[in-house]
């Protein structure tokens, strides 16, 4: 949209206006959210589900593609798809959210893909297990990190870049970490990561590298540019806490119809019953609650057993609006570890990990 | 977003502010373009397709659905999935724009979903022929318009509805109309009108009614909110011209590779092979030109020939990226029937058909 970089987002300041730029405009349409309804799928249906792309869907041919596994290793080498698909195969139902998802509500608002809630989704990912590969391979003792480089390359804060994102070394031998070929059944769309992508449960979205290339073992901490972004804390300087495991959060369908341009729900007067989805990174949800008055008073929903330990779990709760006009309806859930959903934002420089309550207002008639 | 009806977009004018509302950002993120990169595939991913959806996508159980068909027939009747999928099968490639597919570049910019180029896509949709079945149920001499039915609920322009369109009693008939259950070899997806949607190719994609539930002939021209919202012209009130068939268009995928805010792109300095997509309603695509210097001189690309009638054709040509500094590319396309893409935006209220030259700025290093 501009002729000369950077105009915005150069890392220099935030931006201060409530209205948004055309420049995020185009991301906010390249992206997109799994609309709100779409809660109501066990597993989100492939084009529905969250798609963020940093750079452009890079044009990979899954025949003479290779992987390349290398680095702290006692035998690197590399692996055509066949070869992979050749190996165990797992399917896991996994959720996955952006770290930016409700970006957007934050004030003032980095500047950044502008999410409002949505950022997420629960496929059904099958691949093989990555831990035998880097055992066969021999992971040195010496592995500290390993490194995951996709194929898809940009310019991002001044640095050019394959995107790349490491995991610790425990995490990359965790025993639910895949190499993914697959999506619900399917062969992984392009916007997906095709032909294979890692698969990481519990972990935002930024750690599961697309259009995997390459994987290496080094003997100290990542420090790419993707962990110097993907920070908590209120600069923008890589210095704050890295952003790892989703935070518990849950999500609502939004009740009644909308309105085409303002999105406003309209609601009939009467018993409702509230649906919606929670998720926490390496948690089970253990309560959700439900507030009809925007937060004032609240009631425990009924939440669906953690079956897939790594997919976000149902839950649901009757309303009933008893009074024309607006109304402010909320969520919140609580995991097993304890953490609760805030009712406000916390902000941070880069809009990572907002996970307030989720708030859906409502006019009923 | 709001708690009262309606904030932006009430009908009553247009909106002069040059930065987006959050109204329409929740639009742009629950929508999306086809990442423009996408136009390599001849197929376009059904994930990566556009999706334009006026109100939720409804939940909607393919065992038990059923489609009506009623008004001027002799013999009314309804069809269940299966009942339609014993018929004749045919798969057809067909382009779908959306008909506000860059509504955003306008100024002053009308307020609806604010499409950056990109709201485009070329799948393979299957179903069964609609002449037969209107054919064979008695469809009456007096039939002027088909109306066809969703199951997409909502409000728009203050008007509560079903999403209905209606068709000319000769585009019903039209061979290639079909009721469509599949795309690229796999049932519908919901946000893409499952279990059936109508196609009607050549037309922009407000025709192509999702969540198909009844079709019924009526013997006067329809006049619902639909057909009032989507027409050219200077004003709101439903007096312009109905927009109809896709205007010619082309576009194409930018080269190098972006930087991910300002979404700026980079490329290096010599010889490049620009390609994209051209595509009209009804018309094979006659010439495709593209210019390296902001449309001051123009060469004509190689345009691949019109196989399927359908469905956009691909071109290319050179460009040599001879001087460091900012360019800007640009691609117009000329149809079969002499319709060029103009050069600058047919300013409308209502954003429509805005089909201009394809300009992509990018910076040589």
């Amino acid at each position: 949209m501009n002729g000369d970089l950077p105009v915005v987002g150069d890392g220099s300041g935030l931006e201060r206006d409530p209205h948004l730029h055309v420049e995020e405009l185009h991301l906010a349409l390249r992206n997109h959210v799994l609309p709100l309804e779409g809660l109501r799928y066990d597993l989100t249906p492939t084009g529905m589900h969250y798609t963020l792309v940093h750079y452009d869907v890079p044009a990979l041919d899954a025949a003479s593609w290779q992987l390349s596994l290398g680095g702290l290793v006692g035998a690197p080498r590399t692996f055509t798809l066949a070869q992979l698909q050749a190996r165990p195969v797992r399917t896991l139902p996994v959720t996955l959210e952006c770290a930016g998802d409700g970006r957007a509500l934050l004030s003032p608002r980095p500047i950044s893909q502008p999410w409002l809630p949505g950022a997420v989704g629960t496929a059904a990912w099958t691949g093989t297990p990555l831990a035998p590969i880097l055992a066969e391979a021999g992971l040195s003792d010496r592995a500290v990190d390993v490194v995951f480089t996709g194929a898809d390359h940009g310019l991002e804060g001044g640095v050019e870049q394959d995107y790349q994102r490491a995991l610790p070394r425990a995490e990359a031998m965790h025993p639910d970490a895949l190499l993914a070929w697959a999506m619900n059944g399917a062969p992984l769309e392009p916007q997906h990561g095709a032909p294979l992508r890692l698969i990481i449960p519990g972990w935002y979205g930024m750690a599961h590298v697309k259009w995997l290339r390459a994987i290496d073992a080094i003997d100290a901490p990542f420090d790419g540019y993707q962990h110097l972004a993907y920070r908590y804390g209120p600069t923008r300087d890589g210095t704050g806490e890295p952003v790892t495991l989703m935070r518990v959060r849950s999500m609502m369908i939004p009740p009644g119809f909308p309105d085409f341009l303002t999105r406003t729900r309209v609601v009939a007067r009467g018993a409702h019953v509230i649906e919606g989805r929670a998720w926490s990174g390496r948690a089970a949800i253990a309560r959700v609650e439900l507030s009809g008055d925007g937060g004032a008073t609240w009631i425990d929903a009924e939440v669906a057993p953690a079956d897939a330990p790594h997919a976000w779990q149902g839950w649901r709760a009757p309303w009933h609006a008893d009074r024309p006009g607006a109304h402010e309806l909320v969520c919140r859930a609580t995991d097993a570890r304890g953490a609760v959903q805030p009712l406000d934002a916390a902000w941070g420089a880069r809009g990572m990990g907002n996970n307030m309550a989720h708030r859906v207002r409502v006019l009923v008639r």
